[in-house]
């Protein structure tokens, strides 16, 4: 039984929220090989929307079928899955009640002119295919950003009406931000905290870089050392209602093995609550991504 | 991982559910002691709305708390736990993501001029109380039965449609029939039937005595030996179209430990799939249902 | 291909339809080894809900599985199969697209007080289970027969407007009719020509005596000789707005197989679309139930 | 064109309708031989639900093809054609814009325990069809008169709000009324009164006796000789609203061709709008029908 | 019976669809000459929407009539027909249940500003017309790309629950792509793998070229051999979900016929599953037509 005091501390926080809601959120805490622990690993798989399917499986060319990714989840251990309606559609009969699912409601694709997402999937579709939560991306800073509020807004409140979560994806871009501002510590915050006021129970960012992007921002940064990536994952923990809600990070592109096992511990010792790694698993050959995950839950457990 | 070949066996009867309702229905035969045996063991509190709480607690007092009731669910590892609307709303934010529950939408009383039952919960209630299944009581040969079943008709569907299970309680009671005749073999084989007839995923009766009530009946009887309990439990599995349903035995007033120990051990020989018990376990001491409660999930496992 | 100019001159008559009604009605009468003909067999398996299962299936244990029925009406090539919600969805899944079938909608059982039945299926139901049409019973001569006809008026106005079709299955019954009066011609001349005027497109009524039982009608009915069956079947025919509807014959109670064959010859001869058969087939071993609708098949053929 | 000054002076006795509802009236005042005169005669053919087929069709056995009917209408240049839901789906296709036509939305038949009437159709089903109005059944005097004139209170609301027309049946029964009084001359002048209060466009009542049924209304009625039926008809013109609702006579069954003329020149002496006339046609063969229509034409054009 | 295991096998990649939506793909797949082989030729008439009716029909003036497509489609076996609103309107009465139709929910037009369609039919519309399933195009790389992506998303999600398929046209179109880039293989496999994540059941693409337009994506696509068209058409395959869902491939403008036979074998060797063949069929005279669809036929069946 993974329900642990950790996991009690942790639904506690969310004391607005229905018992449906809290129990999908302890479905996925409770689940896989860091049930119980109040960190997690979640799977997603929505790099065929964003990037196309040769540049997301062609490196890896079983990736190709949905079911394999399920069955990587399951196999690993993971916590969850999250993927396009589609994407589910094709293996939720087959795996139903082997693994905590979230419903990705939005999506953007590598030729879109706007920096928004088209909605693509509803909280009817995650009841009917089981799913434990929504997912959604933000873009702060995009120029269709109050749209896109404004979606999540409607749809959060509907998942929350019928007992499922929702996890926002928030990503910098579009308007004013550099490019390095994406990445910023002052941004990643900036961002994390929106989602956080926008109801979000669990919350995904980016790993932010030490760069500062807002002048304004510049002196609350001063006199502080962030060039520990630890001290930055504490800030962004800080900055989603001082750890009251949960928070995840992204791995970002396919990199060196090491590095990712880096970020891990330095997630895991700043206070966040897990990766959310895809292109880092599915990219590798199945063998080489299952050892990886099993590091990275050792990682996790502190064994490493 | 208690997701078993059997588990996945039983839910491709279900081929006409979404995937949403497979995995409340993997829920709840995953979880538990039995979680991946194809059997179950579920916490039915609903005496205190048939019988009033004196009747139902005063002899074991830690039992007028709900949270008492999930905790012994929980601790028992059962797979369920099945209470009315106000029972759940007491503990579901306690034990969110504890243990399975059903959502019992309607309910009777003592002093019930009808032989009907109030619906007292709803599909809406059952999701923000993250319910995995709604409990329904039919009772066939009663005046109002047509009502009870268009009830259950409009409820279920709508419960499947988001992905919820639906667990229908099947009492002969009423009209015509002698009170002999409520627990007959070839009464409860019906009743059963015309549960699985409206679309129960899982369905709960009474163990059959070996009396034959319909005299239309008694012809399609002749010739067989019903005097073993575990072969009345055979009859009506078959009666819940041929084992495609699950069927669970309820274990009627409260009685002598090895009676119910028997009951259990004729309902795993006749292929029933286990036992929805409440008077025979919170009408002990705790300690003493526990053991009780043990038991049973050896015996289910068949180890003794 | 079985569209044949038969088939055109049958759909030309229902011209108040949508073209997805009329496709629906064409899948039932192209379909299976009757396909073409403008005559059919149906095989409804509605026993389990009406008598209970010992008395339906105890005599050929095989039948208890739904699969069972579904691959009876397929392996013999019958136009279409009818069941209650519970039974369909039992199947639905595994059949899909290999025979048309029909959704029983309502539903009576054997300790009903009322002479009524229970509304247990939807138009969306018959819409997610992908049936052509819904079956509904109407007691012609009841007290609650006002009731019953709003209830298929309103299910048959949606299932029109979604494409589906529908079959009242019309039994006079209660209130002031003998029981010798239940089967006589004028009776069932009366009830089929009611199920017309409430919309249905495929009537079903049982084959009737020669018996008249309305001292109003005996007048018209004088001079004229009803000892034939097929004359009897003619009438009824006429009644069913002189053959623009199709009107289908059910078996009743097993009997005998020659008697079941001469029924079928006397449909034929008196211009009736065919039977409606389920004991008479599903209460027979397999094999014989085989040979004897593919001999029904042959003598609606003209064969023999 | 047959829109004459009488039709625009009728039409603006309907002051709160919209111009829809006019048009349909118009469609049917304009339609025919009569069409312009401001009088009107409509087959009415529901005997088959009332009284059953072989009692209404037998005589004249072509009568058993819905067709037959709607070319007899439109043969002998009536105003329309008023049927059941079923006899107008058989034909509205085929005779689409061949003349107005009205649903009958309630029907009752011979077996009918109460004294009341089944709704068999609707609005929506007359807007599809394309009829001119709906026809509506009330039993004033009758234990469940309230909710019939509670069903023809949404029903004609609906349907005026659409554009159609309402014609209602009035047909004093049940209750304490004598069989005699059914037909009295106060009691049909009530029930026409009583339909239209209810809102209808055109009222149909059978022709009154000279007899006065309730004690209460004998002393109005003394002092009067109601000796002729075409004062009778006159003081039933004068309950409806001073001529200013339109009202129909109904004349019964079967009987002498002479009787069924001199009834018409009452009805028109007495400033009635026409016949309605059902069985005294189809039950004749239809050349003899359509010579009895055209002199009943000839009389309400006051030719003869 | 073309209900063959390979239609079984393919229906059970569609694990989420209820049995309504299974049915009719399995309508589409058992249908015509190729039914059964899990091969298909759709016939889609949307030129005339598209180019204007002469472009499209002048060539073959009886192609200007719906009903010319219908039975052309009927007459060459083929597995289903597609085409706007009015064009099925025009035909669906007369050729109900002769041929599966879809029907085509969007629509451009050679005038439109806009790259975009507008939405010209509904799920409502495809259920009174007896369709088996809507088709909807979308233009990946178009401005308006997200509210197309929307609109299916809610069409489709409707069109699931009513039980039917949803075919999307994927062509990618405007914004940054060149015109070379609309048919490059990278681009057309992405087209197609989004609109399976938007959980199409049927997939409609072109033929790709081996060219590759996105720079990200060169990478993914070297060191293997693009120059065989039956490679590339394997390689969306792949996209689809690894075969999971169903594509056919469009043959693009009017073609010499041993161009468009070589097209099907390419389409055959690399696992596509049809073609959806408009232009090159009804641009032709009809005789000559039905002889190149006879002859694709035999290609799809590996005859040569």
């Amino acid at each position: 039984m993974n329900f642990t005091p950790k996991v009690a501390e942790i639904l506690r926080n969310y004391e607005s929220d229905n018992p449906g809601t809290k129990a999908n959120l302890a479905r996925i805490l409770t689940h896989g090989k860091l049930g119980g622990t109040g960190r997690m690993i979640i799977l997603p798989v929505d790099q065929g929307f964003e990037h196309g399917p040769a540049r997301s499986f062609a490196v890896n060319e079983p990736a190709y079928d949905p079911h394999y990714h399920y069955q990587m989840a399951i196999d690993a251990g993971l916590n969850a899955y999250a993927a396009p309606l589609g994407a589910l559609e094709a293996g939720a009969g087959t795996f139903a009640g082997q693994i905590p699912t979230i419903l990705k409601v939005n999506s953007s694709n590598s030729w879109a002119s706007a920096v928004n997402q088209a909605v693509t999937g509803t909280v009817d579709d995650a009841l009917r295919l089981g799913c434990a939560a929504i997912g959604f991306t933000i873009y702060p800073g995009a120029d269709d950003i109050f749209e896109m509020m404004e979606e999540i807004r409607e749809m959060s409140a509907e998942a929350k009406s019928v007992g499922l979560a929702t996890v926002i994806w928030s990503y910098p871009r579009g308007g004013k931000l550099s490019k390095e501002g994406e990445l910023a510590l002052d941004v990643g915050a900036y961002a994390a905290h929106m989602a956080a006021l926008l109801g979000a129970h669990i919350i995904k960012v980016k790993l932010p870089s030490a760069h500062i992007e807002q002048k304004d921002a510049a002196k609350s940064y001063e006199g502080a050392d962030w060039s520990a990536q630890a001290a930055r994952v504490a800030h962004v923990v800080k900055a989603c209602f001082n750890g009251r809600r949960l928070v995840v990070f992204s791995g970002g592109a396919s990199k060196e093995a090491n590095a990712v096992f880096q970020d891990a511990r330095d997630i895991r010792d700043g206070g966040g609550n897990g990766s959310i790694i895809g292109r880092n698993t599915f990219q590798r050959p199945r063998e080489e991504a299952l050892a990886m995950l099993d590091r990275l839950v050792r990682i996790y457990k502190g064994e490493e």
